[in-house]
């Protein structure tokens, strides 16, 4: 399994850490210690997860051929629309009949749980050259003025061509991939919600999504690593879950890697949601060198993980 | 690949068309003779689709041994919470650690998606005891007042234990299954669409919704019986997606089959979107005969369709 190409798109509005100094007394200083996050992007009224799946798929037109994707698998947690999904309006967009197309959630591990059900179709022979989009319209279902949580999230998404066969020799190859959830322990399923009908994305128990972000991305890493019988020593770049910046140095920490080492994007667009290491991997794809190995790894809401190891 | 055994929740309120008759003057007589609805469930203050699912996988608990579940597919377009998912819920409830859990949305096509993702895993040797669990709170997300489609739904969840080994002889066999997106038609985007921050579900485009689900249930159903090499007249029973009694006579009619051999469970149930197929096999789970043939059939908002044969 290949990653052939990958695109991103952010709505255009900045929104700096003054907003939330102005609504909630935070600093920008504060905000920044405790999160790194400097600013983040805003969708446009009229924008949404759908219309930011499309504007990722254009984008990622121009650089490959989309017409004979037969596999689209959508992601997010802040859904515009539940029955028409981000998959449908993508398959809408390229006219292409007859295909498996669903979206799902995982909330911001998404990205490799689509990947894994990606890597299912291609062992059925079902499919071969798959598109996954993932987008987040946070910003539609937080409460700014919420202290604990409302200066974090950020809007933006993201597409990926996935082909079963290399197509050509900048493909990245996908060495080994799992996903695990952990809803089994004690604050899953209450640390960090989002509840449509109710008050939209909160996270009450932030501490708790810390401990396990930082146990978990780093112990699937080290799994992912082992399956492909790769060692620590060997990875050249992290690409975590971007949920905070102190979680992405945590793990590094843990890993024993060096910060040279970590991708980051938080600085500038807060918390994407299970877009974030996806605009990651397109903002950075033309640095990545040939032989280089790139570990994904991924932490979200009902405490689901996952890691994801990729050579170039 | 295998369902080895099934199981159903549906709330305790029973709905009658009396409530629509006083709320819209739609008459008794006018809603069964356009859509075979006599009534359906609706759930209590404090059930949702996550409390729903729970349920369902209780009730299934009394007939299977959940304990070595190693990946749980959830599904539903009227979610509770898009991060701690029914999938997380459901996987908190069973207290299993480090398995693979998303939670899915095509529509009212969903079941179809689920199961084949479940094949996905199996072939990948990631899982070989999933569940799959479908839960709809329609009643959450419909205005009871929308004269169009407002007396249309109902809520309920169905638990689903899928192996890849047989486990008993009662075991219904997969032979093929199929699903398919159709959003590259016309209306397929805004014909049915639940947008959980403006107007919840609706069904603008009823009559393109129609045509349609009786286009590509049937189609479907020919592809997967052709894939295992059936012929229609080896079919005991169809099971359509809950929509509409029309649009399910009308699909048995094109296939050439007796109304004796649909299954229904709309006339007590409403539309129960994903979810109405499943409940309606758990209900029916100790009716069929060995060797019999059951095609499933599902068309959903987005335009998404399936179909899959099983054999008991």
């Amino acid at each position: 399994m290949y990653i052939h190409a990958v695109s991103h798109y952010l709505p255009t509005q900045v929104v700096g850490n003054e907003h939330f100094t102005q609504l909630n007394g935070l600093s920008n200083e504060w905000i920044i210690e405790r999160t790194g996050i400097a600013e983040r992007r805003k969708a446009a009224p009229g924008e949404n997860t759908n219309t930011m799946s499309v504007e990722a798929v254009a984008r990622l037109q121009e650089q490959a051929d989309l017409s004979d994707v037969d596999l689209i698998v959508g992601a997010t947690y802040t859904p515009h629309d539940t029955i028409a999904t981000l998959a449908h309006v993508v398959q809408h967009h390229l006219g292409i009949a007859d295909i498996p197309v669903v979206s799902i959630s995982s909330a911001c591990s998404s990205l490799l749980n689509a990947i894994e059900i990606v890597e299912g179709y291609f062992a059925l022979n079902k499919a071969k050259r798959a598109l996954v989009v993932v987008s987040e319209h946070n910003t539609a279902y937080n409460n700014d003025q919420d202290k604990v949580s409302g200066h974090l999230w950020g809007d933006g998404a993201s597409a990926l061509l996935i082909t079963k066969e290399r197509q050509t020799e900048g493909d990245f190859e996908v060495l080994s991939l799992l996903t695990g959830g952990a809803a089994h322990t004690g604050k899953a399923t209450e640390a960090v919600v989002l509840k449509p009908l109710e008050q939209g994305v909160i996270m009450p128990n932030g501490r708790d999504v810390f401990i396990n972000a930082c146990t978990y991305m780093p112990k699937a890493s080290q799994q992912a690593l082992e399956r492909c019988g790769l060692t620590i020593d060997q990875v050249d770049y992290v690409l975590p879950h971007q949920a905070n910046l102190r979680i992405s140095r945590n793990v590094m920490n843990t890993l024993g890697l060096p910060e040279e080492k970590l991708l980051s994007n938080i600085q500038r667009l807060g918390n994407t949601g299970c877009a974030g290491c996806a605009i990651a991997l397109s903002e950075n794809w033309s640095m990545f060198q040939p032989g280089q190995h790139i570990v994904v790894t991924v932490f979200g809401g009902g405490y689901s993980y996952g890691a994801m190891v990729i050579r170039k």
